[in-house]
């Protein structure tokens, strides 16, 4: 029997609300979300692997302004912008992070290297961007991560002294995939642009191994987005696969402890993309909705906004 | 019948050699062991919390300069000081962290201030050290910081061209500190100076929730030591408190699945230090040696630096 595959991708969880969606609008999300979702099944498709999979599928998320990572980051306190980013192999546990980088273009592909050439498994700030320059990674200048709304999104939040998660309703920007190749391989991968008016070089789940993005071969890859405090204090990835490794739990029953029982417990907003080793796929949040999509190499796929 | 309480700490694990250790020097570290071991007893014997107890000792720590964290924080690549902790409440799972900060004279108590006052779990960098100034954290100057034989190591990586982990010998420089109190509270702290000759602004396992350090009231409080990379990709801490509380493991059992089984297998040298609900507490380790005490208030304790 050949052995299947299959991706999921997130662009972020939170409000959002139908009455401020147009259709336009709508259309361009689900065009992002497909053509990142369609760039990472191809490759798994070609007999590639999952960690490639969900590197290229992040790429996509990152290079797409509408997401908030990469070029869609939101602005910082001082208008700037500071990445997040983490990817992990389920084959070995190999695992590589990034915190708070700046003027690089994909800080998914700075996560890569840091697990493959630096020894480390996370590197933040300055000393994360020197060693993107000894590993030919693409810096952008302002120019690219320019974005009017997002600027103006600055402006009101500074005006109102709050920190807000993405948009002005509460959308908790991050950009993710997980992934299960044709060798049996998972692998994860989550990316974020942070909380606009965010101040004192916080980091959120996104970037920790076992809180944001989690992968193991022999129980699940997990990519979260949500209230990044309460994700980090509730260990959500890791919980799950021990959940799952210890309890004996499905996929979808250890994903609903976590989403629907630990996190609410502790006002923890937000979801998760979720596959196991047999190639099942679980998208759960606790929020109104999650950009989300997911494809199978059984035929079957969605690419879906709102709760229905 | 009276709750019990008691403490363990940790000053770092790693190649402790007999041969190039005086009997003057281990009288040394001994009494920067007790001295920190007994200030968090005092505070747990006045009925105090363990998230206090664990903060003073872990200052008192952090404070010695023969261990590798606050004022004996080794070196790193450009001659500077970057250090990490975090600290666990287990009552609440509440949780705060810093990386890379540097003038920082106990990074333990920033750490607090942040899980208490910032709205955050994780702060890195200079914007952590801005968070310090609207906190009454105190500041210390280099001079402060300066250790003639720290530089001395410095210099010899440099030359060398090589990331040590602590010593001219294997040492994973870290102090840490679990404790449970008499309301039944457990608490959990880690604090390192990092890696002399340490480059790319590294982050490793001390201020990651979950992987250096983790506190849950249901389960233990843990602080690790090691070769932080694995620690963080093995989820270390986390992991403990899963298979006690998903597999009804004991505290020992537990531990030893991760110090001699699971880290072993995937090259990761090092030891923690747990505690458990009912006062139950064990320092397993598979490097040469590790420092660390504990204190009962059935009256048992002890300070050791090797094996037997």
């Amino acid at each position: 029997m050949k052995q299947n595959f299959a991706i999921a991708i997130h662009g972020g969880a939170g409000t959002i609300l139908r009455s401020s969606m147009t259709i336009a609008l709508q259309q361009q999300y689900e065009k992002g979300l497909r053509d990142a979702l369609d760039a990472g099944y191809a490759i798994l498709e070609q007999g590639g692997s999952s960690l490639d999979a969900v590197e290229t599928a992040v790429t996509i998320l990152e290079d797409c302004p509408l997401f908030n990572a990469g070029r869609g980051s939101v602005f910082n306190h001082i208008g700037g912008h500071e990445m997040d980013a983490a990817i992990m192999d389920g084959r070995n546990m190999a695992a590589g992070a990034v915190a708070g980088v700046r003027s690089i273009k994909n800080p998914v592909k700075l996560a890569k290297a840091v697990m493959q050439h630096s020894g480390h498994v996370m590197l933040f700030g300055n000393g994360a961007e020197d060693f993107a320059k000894t590993q030919r990674i693409e810096f952008a200048d302002d120019a690219y991560f320019f974005n009017q709304s997002r600027y103006q999104q600055l402006q009101e939040a500074l005006m109102e002294g709050i920190v807000q998660m993405d948009h002005s309703d509460k959308k908790f920007g991050t950009v993710g995939a997980v992934a299960l190749d044709a060798s049996g391989n998972l692998a994860a991968s989550t990316s974020t642009g942070g909380m606009t008016n965010k101040q004192f070089g916080r980091v959120g789940d996104s970037p920790i191994i076992g809180a944001g993005t989690y992968a193991n071969n022999d129980t699940c890859a997990i990519s979260c987005t949500g209230h990044g405090e309460l994700f980090i204090r509730a260990v959500v990835a890791h919980d799950i696969s021990c959940l799952m490794e210890y309890k004996d739990l499905s996929l979808q029953v250890a994903c609903d402890i976590l989403v629907y029982d630990k996190l609410i417990k502790i006002g923890g907003e937000g979801g998760l993309i979720a596959i196991d080793k047999a190639g099942n796929i679980y998208m759960p949040f606790n929020s109104d909705g999650m950009y989300r999509a997911f494809k199978k190499s059984d035929g079957t796929g969605e690419i879906k906004i709102y709760k229905d």
